[in-house]
């Protein structure tokens, strides 16, 4: 075991509260004055999930995407966010960028801490907190045999504009990966209707086997009715590539989505726990996303 | 201006909520479904608030106490926190102390991230929600003229325990730097009496001085009434210390505290937005405490 799933195997153990969701969903949920608390806390550290020298403000909008994402996975409304700075150099563009993405969101800069720089991988964090807008709150561990599986948009975007970015493209060809934008307004619109539901982050593969996994059930996928914000030779790449934050999400069979989307697979009771491909069934250990280290 | 204070004067522009306090409170306050949440982020980086090599289970200690203790100082009671964690040495260890601590206090691990390890300084947050026990939620800016000025518990604790520490008692006598304990019952007990109350984390005097300028009051410090827990020869260096974790609070004139603590001084209406010791005005910039930077 590596140090981080021990890590993550001893964290497991302390989050015996219900809420916690076991640390298997996008989010916690906190039944709170008669209505329901969605909180979810993403790190960020240079040189893994940014790239060094990366225009500080595309950072801080990415570090917003990426939490509201995950609220919007449960089709939670944002109330506000928390912000963990380690001083570093552009900080006056970071606070720019913070600002024009909580904007978008509508999500209020409620506090946080301000530490100083690194010498080596600088570590930022963000703390959203959510209202669900419908209860129960769509899970990771909802889908069922025979229901549709379906994504938002389309998949490839964000590693097209991360190529874009790395060969100097600092415009529209790289917005996909630097201002990714959260399906806030899908994932409230869909809670009501989803089965289980979750962000795609880390790749449509990896995160369907964690959906699988959570629902002890099969997901098949055909590979061909996805959507691709890439050229189609690349279709397996943008399969396994992060940063896209589409929603993932299973519905009943017969049912259409209420928001334009894909549908891409069906949920089997075969083979629980495995993401199927086009047939047949993934290796785990192959290497189907991106798994943060 | 130091970048640290742009950068924080920067993202006071973005925290124009009102349960933002004007990032000038220890959490901020969400009012949410007829209840008060109260939240806090607090950060801490190697070398700067822990020191490297330092027991990681005394680390996680201590990060859960001082964000506690912000919760302490508002009078609310923990319901979960969230962790950021980026992995080091000594994981397993900072999971045993974070157990702990969390256990000490009734607070639910309910979430987080964990990302890769830094080459240089490695960095912590936690974020801690809780329930406010009393409404309105104390603040800092809520001192006025007459009343008395009261701390709990004695300073200077922290200072001689990170002193043992460095000489190599990892034991009893280092025990109040390494295993600091937010006053979690006095904060709750006090929050329906007091004015205005805070913790103490970054030492008396410039902790006064923040309740001063958020007070619009002055801020008068009798140092002899001040208890120590060291010896009296190092009084104004206890002052100035932090990692002490009591609470600072103001009450009215003639109303005595229901929990143990001591007065230590009164609200003046002249100077406003200073701290006076033993009747002398301070000079903020002599270093009156520690500001992280």
């Amino acid at each position: 075991m590596t140090n981080e799933a021990a890590f993550i195997a001893a964290m497991r153990v302390l989050a015996s509260h219900p809420g916690a969701r076991g640390l298997a969903d996008d989010c916690a949920i906190l039944e709170f004055g008669g209505e329901t608390l969605v909180l979810t806390h993403d790190m960020m550290v240079a040189g893994t999930h940014f790239l060094r020298g990366q225009d500080p403000a595309d950072v801080a909008w990415k570090l917003v995407a990426s939490n509201i994402s995950d609220l919007a996975a449960k089709g939670a409304e944002p109330l506000g966010v928390l912000l963990g700075y380690q001083l570093g150099s552009g900080d006056a563009r970071f606070a720019d960028g913070l600002g024009a993405a909580l904007a978008h969101y509508g999500a209020p800069l409620l506090g946080g801490d301000t530490v100083g720089g690194s010498g080596g991988r600088r570590a930022l964090g963000l703390t959203a907190i959510g209202r669900a807008t419908h209860r129960p709150v769509p899970s990771r561990a909802g889908a069922r045999a025979g229901d549709g599986v379906w994504i938002t948009g389309a998949l490839g975007g964000a590693m097209i504009g991360l190529e874009a970015l790395q060969s100097g493209d600092d415009g529209a060809g790289s917005a996909a990966y630097r201002r990714p934008v959260a399906r806030l307004v899908e994932g409230i619109a869909l809670a009501p209707q989803v089965t289980a539901m979750m962000d795609v982050s880390d790749g449509l593969l990896l995160d369907a086997l964690r959906m699988a996994r959570a629902s002890g059930a099969a997901i098949a996928i055909d590979s061909a009715a996805i959507p691709l914000a890439c050229p189609d030779s690349r279709r397996d790449e943008a399969l396994r590539w992060g940063d896209d934050y589409e929603l993932l999400f299973t519905l009943p069979e017969g049912t259409l989505p209420v928001i334009d989307a894909s549908r891409i697979g069906t949920v089997r009771d075969a083979l629980q726990g495995t993401v199927l491909l086009d047939g047949l069934p993934l290796d785990p250990a192959a290497g189907l996303g991106y798994e943060h280290g």
